[in-house]
């Protein structure tokens, strides 16, 4: 039996494309002390990983070409050497874009596929999940009544941030990407405005759902998009600052208006955050964003692609917009057994 | 005897000049009860002044047209009809550029002139320190052992925030504009590192002095000189962002590379703050200021333009990047019994 891998091919400029990933056919791998035979059953595919791609250190070690990409996995044990996993458990970590794999046992965490859908240990109660709590609690801050916008707002991340400032008492404002999302985040998600930014009038729509100002805006995409909400921070706004993709395939230096007066004239924080900022506080948020979910007041979505070699081509989605919610990659079902 | 006031003429495009200011004479006005008549002694010409000349709100209201200018004073009261003045007072306060005004009695404060000179007042004593120290230690937070980077080094707020960080056991580097303020900096106010912005080699200067990165930023001047500070930010910087002079008078808008990816990156803060802010705890800053003036731990320095006819080219003067330290019009000596 044999295995499979995808590798870095060669650093994209610009859009990742077909010379980007490799597919590699390699040995079926067998567990060594303390180590257990994952098959992959989700892959994440997540935004950050395109800034992994490019040479030198980002906030994450880049990939090496030719080597193996590695990502967010949801496995399951089909041989175990070690005495914490049982044949059958399901478990999650940062793990090889690969059919199967040899994992030592402290690098993942046992999933309890009783809770929940396994997915969601990459998508809500996962990292996403927690990246929403922690940046917009955190950072945002959020108060009862408050405006707060979210772009990427149909995405795994945005989504949730929308709905948790809905749950602390505040207006949201959500911007993406298609009249379907819009829809959605307004019908399904309970937004208060949802925003196509495709719209010639987008501008005005913005500034007629902003008129009492902005006092949370969680930063996803960066770009012009974020040049104009900027121009409707309230005073003492807060700016998570979770992503940027908008900008993560850019060629060019990504140019826009200096924030540095607006901040001022607005005593405005900006702050940058990454998810393993609050490591050791995660296990506080994903109980409550369970308990959440439990209680019906959070809502996920999952775009699940199948197929381990639709793997690049669901990666790429991510920068088209297609994805609703959190896009994964459904590479096996589990064994009947689990 | 006559009075005279300086107003706004009309609205600067850009750098402002001869049509922006207007001397009037006026007649000399006489205080009402509760009130006192106040003559100008020093008039502060500062940076933000720049922004109440433009029209619609940015933190603070906008000068009228045809409406006297409104700045920092120090004054001397020369008539009393409070109880709570005498003549000879000396005052302070957010006043008219006119060589005498009548003031109502809760708008100015007393002045101690015994204890530093009734200029410091508009200076470390005044609202360029308590900028400098709310600024960098509520929002800069400097370690013992960070490096910390101040643009605008050899002004008002710069120099003291350079200081003030090496007492908290920082390492300094400065961005100032001349090889005079440079060796002022070093020489004088022991800053670890000064940078001319205009040397050729300034962006592999800056590098080389920001080897182990940037902890803390202290932004007054925006623009290249600050996307340059930028690229070298460590992990969890802060940027108190105090000002942007290189901008106030751009008649385009200020276009830069966009900070979201840099502030993610490096899980930066960037916070707008007004001195305002602080209102309740200037009591605390001003006797920590004067407390180290004291003990000799920090140095203060003026640039005084002499004649109230001179204040127009005194403001203008911020421009230019002329003035070491605090930059301010003497208008008259205080009298005698004073």
């Amino acid at each position: 039996m044999k295995n499979e891998e995808i590798q870095l091919a060669s650093r994209p400029e610009g859009l990742p494309d077909e010379h980007t990933f490799r597919f590699v056919s390699t040995e079926m791998p067998a567990p060594k002390e303390n180590e257990i035979l994952v098959k992959s059953l989700y892959l994440s595919v997540d935004p950050y990983m395109r800034g992994r791609m490019r040479e030198g250190k980002s906030y994450a070690a880049p990939y090496s070409i030719d080597q193996v990409i590695t990502g967010g996995v949801v496995g399951e044990v089909v041989e175990s050497k070690s005495s914490n996993f049982q044949k059958g458990d399901i478990v999650t970590g940062m793990l090889n874009w690969a059919r199967y794999q040899t994992v030592q046992e402290g690098i993942v965490q046992k999933v309890n596929p009783s809770l929940a859908p396994i997915s969601t240990n990459l998508g809500v109660l996962g990292m996403p999940g927690a990246t929403a709590y922690f940046g917009l609690m955190d950072i945002g801050q959020p108060k009862e009544g408050e405006t707060v916008v979210v772009s990427g707002a149909a995405g795994a991340v945005g989504m949730l941030v929308g709905q948790i400032a809905k749950i602390q008492g505040a207006r949201v404002v959500g911007i993406a990407g298609s009249q379907e999302k819009i829809d959605y985040l307004v019908n399904e998600l309970n937004f208060d405005v949802a925003i196509n930014y495709k719209d010639a009038d987008f501008k005005s729509k913005l500034a007629d759902a902003c008129s009492n100002g902005v006092d949370v805006y969680f930063e996803n995409v960066g770009g012009e998009i974020s040049d104009e909400v900027f121009k409707h921070l309230n005073t003492h706004a807060r700016i998570p600052v979770c992503g940027a993709i908008s900008s993560y395939n850019n060629k060019e230096l990504d140019l826009g208006p200096r924030v540095q007066t607006i901040l001022i004239k607005n005593r405005a924080l900006m702050k940058g955050f990454l998810v393993s900022d609050y490591a050791n506080r995660f296990p506080e948020g994903i109980k409550q964003l369970a308990a959440w979910i439990m209680a019906g007041k959070l809502k996920y979505e999952e775009t699940i692609i199948d197929g381990f070699e639709n793997t690049p081509e669901a990666f790429l989605g991510l920068f088209k917009g297609t994805n609703l919610g959190k896009l994964l990659v459904k590479v096996a079902d589990p064994s009947q057994s689990s």
